[in-house]
């Protein structure tokens, strides 16, 4: 296919024939040309820095040629084949994907298509293993938007799936943020842990933990603002579900490939969850993939029973190609290292922030996952933008980032800074002073 | 990635580290090699006819050129760019889609990756558009296993979606089966469509047609055994959502794409449904994709209210870019003729087997969508394996045809023959007469 249309021709059909996501319909979407490591290009030549790998989902940036190269060469061999038969770069995924989560605790992969069917998948399984119903998810979470997923995620993207009713078997419950919930990091951790940990047991004990199959929570939520647990917190949840019974699925869509300088955001805290759900960085997003890695002792669960689960390309034969180089490429270039010595400029960086502009409320850094609470009033911590409250302030935030070549996603009163994780020492250096800049412009404009 | 592994190395690694779908864990699976126009090979050299083009999706066959090139093509230029971006590929597949379904009536597309958030997110805007919760489907149906999808579907695959309790505002409502239910086609379809319409619209009104969104359903029955509907039911159905102010969607991820000799199956009937959900044959597995082509009135909804949907890999450029290699190729190549031409040899074939085997009750056959019901006794219609009961009859003969290099799958009692439709007459004759002969040791062996 020869690219003969121009970028206001590929504008004008995706504004009339595409239906756009969490949008009005008909709404101008700037028609991207090219993408190359941490950059992409509009049509008019204008150069993106992707602070947000996307959706947190180009790990290793855009167009790497070891990913391609796979690709191109797994399209010459077999596209697909079938999910009852094997084939190479579906074996081969697999075994990798158990050794980084750990071969002595994790024996297999259901593969899916991304991260909402994961979590789907995951769902079942845990109902199926433990012959309980309910599922707990945190509110301040997202999880995908499946029915399963969509009612297990917390924040109000979950509505539209409860038109027909909220489905039966799921509970959540409030997970810490420290910053919003009034406390500081690194002082009230032991007493936020406990006081979370308390409600948290007394609630399953209200909705009778022997009839709850999981919880399934973000190692770190992602979506919602990179909210990173108070210490211990992460353990007591485990130790809970040890106590009952219960299963812990770690929802690593977000947070795994080395996201946080650990192959999986579980690995930053002493736990290991029975179910890892994964998308995303499998494939850096070239080609969808996701899955579920399940311990040995649910694995040996459904030697015994039939897994009632499926669906066409579980185990894509050119997606898991495409993982397999990237998986390849996480451990060849130990990227995790690389991770933690780009962290030492982030982290840093955005602490400064938080001391020089009124508008940062507090940064939270874990890897190359990173995010501002952008406040009205540091003394009050009043919020730019309230939570599901109509707001203007961060949109015009983020494109005045974007105006600049800094390219980024927030949701409520959140900015995320997410970058490919190649990025570089000099990129970052380059790219940080923007948001420094327009952060001075927030402060002026939009802060008592 | 050089291809090191021996058959048996990948035999064994699926066989230790991968979940296989609906299945125990540790059964073996047989690796495949290679696979090419209608055929795959597995790692001993044996040649296997894929007809059933896998899972009904490899519709262009397997490693055609055209798709394989632009696929390369575009992994060289770009493989990822995110939803709210524009990028060629989705601008120009959004409106070939729209295009081949009518751009007369339809407006826009929704991109999934698969055909379960397909109808997955075609349920969200139902129920959006209409302010109605309750979602009409049919028992002998199959619509995908994530929660919303696995909830609408009929199917005993529903169970396991059901083990948190069913999801609210699904009512399943009995479609007809000629055979199975005691007809004859050609002579009782006015009498069963009148009064599998009465029932359905008796039911409706027992659920209160207000609160009814939706009536999804495949165009034709697929994965359930190509059930054909009398004639005038799927127009009586459609006069039904009109009487009541109900949406009509149209199931088309295994129907679309020429399987049935049209572009969509609704398009053998004179209805138009409101939205047409679609995967497989879009890109013919080769890279995952799914979607819902929507009216434009639906499209106009969501001009003025946000669309509650979303995903990562909406409008995936990769794969968007297979799919306008794949539909590019149907036109061009005018599969639907081929289709119809090729529908001559199988029709007529599938007839006589009907007439010169006891274990066959009846062939029904659509372009190049058929199934054959495998019967104990033609008189009594007894079915060789009723529904959901333990039976190893129907593996035994899918097995027996493997041996032969007649690949193919069968639910229930049915056995399913949905080759690649770029099959030549002459592979028809040379694989069909593998069928009879196996028909026939099935009459020996195991009918009354």
């Amino acid at each position: 296919m020869a690219e003969t249309m121009t970028g206001a021709q590929v504008a004008g059909l995706q504004r009339d024939y595409v239906m756009q996501s969490w949008s009005r319909q008909g709404t101008p979407a700037l028609p991207i040309a090219r993408a190359e490591g941490i950059y992409f290009w509009d049509y008019d030549g204008r150069k993106y820095a992707d602070m947000s790998s996307l959706l947190v989902c180009s790990n290793l940036g855009h167009q790497l040629p070891e990913i391609v190269e796979a690709i191109k060469e797994q399209a010459d061999r077999m596209c697909f084949m079938a999910p009852a038969y094997a084939s190479e770069p579906k074996s081969r995924l697999a075994k990798m994907l158990v050794d980084i989560a750990g071969a002595d605790f994790y024996q297999r992969v259901f593969f899916t298509n991304g991260g909402a069917d994961a979590n789907e998948n995951a769902i079942k399984m845990a109902r199926m293993v433990t012959g309980r119903q309910k599922i707990f998810s945190c509110y301040r979470s997202y999880h995908g938007s499946t029915n399963g997923a969509s009612n297990a995620s917390g924040d109000w993207r979950r509505f539209a799936a409860e038109l027909g009713g909220m489905a039966p078997g799921y509970v959540h419950f409030m997970n810490p943020n420290m910053y919003e919930d009034g406390y500081t990091r690194g002082v009230d951790d032991e007493a936020v842990t406990r006081d979370y940990l308390h409600r948290l047991e007394e609630q399953l004990q209200y909705e009778g933990p022997d009839n709850v199959a999981a919880i399934l929570m973000e190692s770190i939520v992602g979506a919602n603002g990179v909210i990173l647990p108070p210490k211990g917190y992460m353990e007591g949840v485990r130790a809970l579900c040890d106590k009952y019974g219960i299963l812990m699925i770690c929802d690593e869509v977000m947070t795994g490939f080395a996201r946080t300088g650990k192959m999986f955001a579980w690995q930053n805290f002493d736990i290991r969850p029975d179910l890892i759900t994964f998308a995303k960085g499998v494939t850096c997003g070239y080609v969808p993939l996701g899955g579920v890695i399940v311990s040995k002792a649910v694995s040996d669960y459904f030697t015994d029973h039939v897994l009632q689960c499926g669906l066409t390309y579980s185990g894509h034969t050119l997606a898991c190609a495409a993982g397999c180089a990237s998986v390849r490429y996480y451990l060849d270039h130990d990227i995790c290292a690389h991770v933690k010595r780009m962290e030492g400029i982030l982290k840093p960086f955005l602490e400064r922030m938080v001391e020089r502009h009124k508008c940062v409320g507090e940064a939270r850094c874990i890897g190359l996952f990173a995010a501002l609470t952008i406040v009205r009033n540091k003394e009050t911590r009043e919020l730019m933008a309230p939570y599901h409250a109509p707001d203007s302030v961060m949109p015009r935030i983020m494109a005045r980032l974007k105006e600049k070549g800094f390219s980024t996603f927030g949701r409520e009163t959140n900015i995320n800074i997410c970058p490919p994780l190649i990025i570089t020492e000099e990129e970052l250096n380059e790219y940080l002073p923007i948001l420094d800049e327009v952060l001075g412009w927030v402060d002026e404009t939009f802060c008592d």
